[in-house]
């Protein structure tokens, strides 16, 4: 398998900054990607052994470019998340003043995160959508347009300075990346772990997705991402992409994503993985009979039955 | 209150397709504006009665910039939604060949539309994002790109001809749209309508979600859309945009109001209006057990009882 990570690029993005905090990625080559859906295919056709792509942020919710992917084509598996904190810099040529910016560009991503300081302090400024943050930035280099908003990381590489920096609109604004590979055997529980799935119901009733989601409230599984992405069938049919704490080796897990598989029309499993939020000290303590020991315990108690023996 | 209806402009916009059939924008000023936000705001600001933006999308699902706009702010209410079926266009200048095309150029939220369209006709040309699709055919008319999706009905308005038409990666490519005004009283049910609102969970434990939508499943009432958005609190902090059958006059839905707003942080009621979907002989059947009248003999029946008279 060939030693690299495709990511989406270009270089001196928040994407390869958050790349750059996984201990494995010092040992790969980092190759950028022009799209999301590039850099999953260098990895769906061999050529690249995982991708790195966005897949939420806190102001904008579940990327769906990347969600759609991974939904939709020959299957794929997380193995890692990142969580990365997003906050802009307005990068100048050197000797720009505030008042001298006509024209401003980011990646449209960027937008809703720099909207309300763009309202207070450059209202009559005209933003130009870029392909990237970094490629903004460059086209502020060539003189295209006046400022661009990137990452503070990115003014050096292009010969630019950061006019203001530290701007979000949203406190804690995150984005959270995956590492996304060909399936395989996930890695052992870490003790604080995600596990992805999407789910298409069998039909549309009543109560439907109340049921899909019984089956992990059911076993004391807490929900972290719900996010519908249509099918392409038309408004109003959508499937479900799920983050749940813990992993598919705990037995509420396993037994959960069980009782889907015979409700719904079809689950994806997309991995379990260590959580980046939080610790294995910091997990929420588990629902009273929802441990493994517990479930244990109950099925040998149900097989002492079966042969009468309780 | 004056009689101008603000729309997501510029003209010749599939929003202002959509506006048009209407029967009550025949007797309105509609005046385009330059974003979502803007045109809301022209409501919230008492200078336009209504504004009509898109929601939903089938390809892209809910539309974000709208479904956040509704989610803060001084509260909006949804009056009529209107169904489009959105197919795109190749437009360019009179005599352009396909094998010309170096260039192509339309609104963000068009580009996954005719991705596969633009991968086996056209894979190397270049897109650059427009501000919108009329937009972009105006940049094709002042010679900046070769060529523009949009809608066939923007042609002419830019002297321009259609390439192809009809391209759409979805089968059944709709997008709805919301005709938005200050809160009133809704209108009266018509027999196929949709409620529509947005919830903020008191806590996050497990089942939690599961427990607002029994609100719904108890009731028989069926989902429609259910689109989470974040609150802006951090990865993971979402609140939860709601489309459901029914009108707040039917009891089934008023009941599943009154228990929302009994478990939930925050309940925002953002309107019960005429489904575009279906008629009402169309409608699902209700659920035995959730009409208006048994619910009202099932009133009767407890009050009786409170009174011995059982």
């Amino acid at each position: 398998m060939p030693a690299s990570y495709a990511y989406l690029g270009p270089e001196g993005t928040f994407t390869e900054v958050a790349l750059r905090t996984l201990p494995e990625a010092a040992t790969r080559e980092l190759v950028p990607y022009v799209s999301v859906q590039s850099a999953l295919d260098a990895v769906r056709a061999g050529e690249a052994e995982a991708a790195f792509v966005p897949i939420e942020n806190s102001v904008e919710g579940g990327i769906t470019t990347t969600l759609d992917e991974l939904v939709a084509g020959a299957p794929l598996m997380i193995y890692r998340e990142v969580l990365l904190s997003i906050a802009f810099a307005l990068l100048v040529r050197p000797g720009t003043k505030l008042s001298d910016i006509k024209t401003v560009t980011a990646h449209p991503a960027a937008q809703p995160q720099v909207r309300n300081w763009l309202k207070a302090n450059l209202p009559d400024a005209v933003w130009e959508s870029a392909a990237s943050n970094a490629d903004g930035a460059r086209l502020v280099q060539e003189g295209r347009y006046d400022a661009a908003f990137a990452g503070e990381f990115a003014a050096s590489r292009y010969g630019l300075e950061a006019l203001e920096t530290d701007i979000h609109d949203a406190e804690n604004a995150q984005t959270r990346f995956v590492l996304v590979g060909r399936p395989a055997r996930p890695a052992a529980p870490t003790g604080a772990d995600k596990t992805s799935v999407v789910l298409w119901q069998r039909d549309d009733h009543p109560g439907g997705l109340r049921d899909l989601l019984g089956e992990f409230a059911t076993r004391g599984i807490n929900l972290m991402l719900l996010q519908s992405r249509p099918t392409g069938a038309g408004i109003g049919n959508y499937c479900f992409c799920i983050d749940a704490e813990g992993h598919i080796s705990d037995r509420r897990v396993a037994e959960a994503l069980m009782g889907l598989k015979r409700i719904c029309l079809q689950v994806r499993f997309l991995g379990s993985y260590p959580r980046a939020d939080v610790g294995p000290e910091e997990v929420r303590p588990l629902l009273p009979g929802t441990s493994d020991e517990e479930f244990a315990a109950a099925a040998d108690w149900v097989a002492r039955c079966q042969d009468g023996r309780f």
